[in-house]
């Protein structure tokens, strides 16, 4: 079966479209690199690239991607909303299929090597690649910002894992690691009552004693006046979405509200609904192999 | 994307498996072409091979088959419990993944015309390939079986669409067509008595006034002392997996029986079960390309 990672890096630019044009050019440059999507927010000045591939033409890939931004992003006169210390800001490799997740924290590894080696950017490990529980998160790892960094470097806990203990004059440092696919997915609440979202966020979120693989909040739909709760998963596997669900609605049904609809924002694993259906279908000894589209890659 | 078409060819031997090695091996030289799966059936004396290409590779695989099999069966002397007709007895062409049901019939056209001109073998046409509605049912083409053929096509409305008038001496004529891909779907009941699964496949198949893509039987699990209700879909986009496992739930508990699971025996294709998802979590906005892997496979 080919192996399949997904690589979600974000760069520091979001206003020159030609600047983000020549980036993906440079990515489709690598041979078996899949550009999957684009998505540029000027407001953040920050745009989101979703690439799929190999280890070898990820490899390829974001070396080239480093080389084309670095030339051209400079973050001492980059403005923007979103948090960032990095031209090449975040680096996450995903698996997919045929991939592990340790298959991923070693690629991590390895390209924040190369990366490091040959531009000269202080590259930090983070999430299942980092190398202390303080770096695990990205929030932590990028608190203070471009602006704070070389002050914030001179803190041994800060030293990066690969690369100068000091920042990159213009591209900052980058934060590269591995993680499970994010979902993003959101409940409709037949009510335009928003505490009842926000009750059932905080009863389904990891940080007020929810399920572990869950951030959520409540929000207002203001054209359809209806309340949400918004819902990152951030480990299908193990948070999986039908549960998420049900205990959405049972919780819903306690406030004398039905569920009228959810919604998946972008991509999500096929995994995630083949589980999904196993779940309602109540399916006896089903095995993801039965799905005919995965056995013909298993037979590649 | 990738053109995806699966093609369940049957062949009239379960008993010897140097020769549905061969025919396998045969299959496998054509570029591009994947065998996913090979069920021999000693019973039957038949052997339903499972492959995927896109239409090139079929093309030349198929070829090859005949080829194959034409040189090691002899229908004059073959035995078995399964009705059939031919040396290679069956050949469906299943739309799964950018190709359509037209792309199918034309190919099955256009592979039975060169199997006919090349090895002398009668051709029919069958489900959405055929061309007249009395020869549109595998059952009714082979009625009469390989020893009744010659009689049977000497009547016009048995003529074949392809290749001489009377059956090839040793082959027999094969039936060469396009179809959706099936899925064997049960569902298992809590209760031991099985006039209850017998209602309840009443209720939803097609001949006695249910759901149009439903075939269905009650039987007994005797291991488990469960009653099931045996299910062919024969077209899950039109009649889908999740409308049938709801339907059969209301009619059990019509009977006080619950329903404690159900199985999906082989393949399924994907969207079978992201539909089946999409209907529980009640998704709006939807759309299939949302799915990672499916966007992997569009950016090829």
């Amino acid at each position: 079966m080919p192996r399949i990672i997904e690589c979600v890096p974000n760069i520091s630019e979001g206003r020159r479209p030609e600047v983000v044009e020549e980036a993906v050019a440079a990515l489709k440059r690598a041979p078996g690199l899949r550009v999957l999507d684009v998505q540029s927010d000027k407001d953040h000045n920050r745009s989101v690239l979703t690439l799929a591939g190999d280890e070898a033409a990820l490899r390829t890939g974001i070396l080239d991607l480093f080389a084309s931004t670095l030339a051209r992003i400079d973050l001492r006169t980059h403005r923007g909303e979103h948090p960032r210390m990095g031209a090449v800001d975040v680096v996450p490799f995903i698996p997919i299929e045929g991939a592990t997740m340790p298959d991923c924290v070693a690629l991590a590894r390895e390209v924040g090597e190369a990366v490091a080696e040959r531009f000269g950017v202080p590259i930090f490990l983070y999430e299942e690649a980092a190398t202390a529980p303080h770096r695990r998160h990205l929030e932590d790892i990028r608190r203070g910002q471009f602006e704070g960094l070389a002050e914030k470097m001179r803190d041994p806990q800060w030293a990066p894992d690969f690369g100068p203990a000091a920042p990159h004059p213009s591209a900052g440092a980058s934060v590269v690691g591995a993680r499970m696919p994010l979902i993003a997915y959101n409940i409709n609440l037949g009510t335009s009552d928003l505490e009842v979202a926000r009750r059932i966020a905080r009863a389904i979120r990891f940080s007020s004693g929810g399920y572990r693989f869950v951030k959520a909040m409540g929000v207002m739909l203001q054209e359809r006046n209806l309340a949400q709760v918004s819902i990152n998963m951030t480990d299908f596997r193990k948070t999986p979405l039908f549960r998420v669900f049900e205990t959405v609605k049972a919780e819903a049904a306690r406030h004398g509200v039905p569920v009228v609809g959810s919604e998946i924002v972008g991509l999500v694993p096929a995994d995630a609904l083949i589980e999904t259906a196993d779940h309602f279908l109540r399916l006896e000894r089903f095995d993801p192999s039965q799905v005919l589209e995965r056995r013909i890659r298993e037979a590649e």
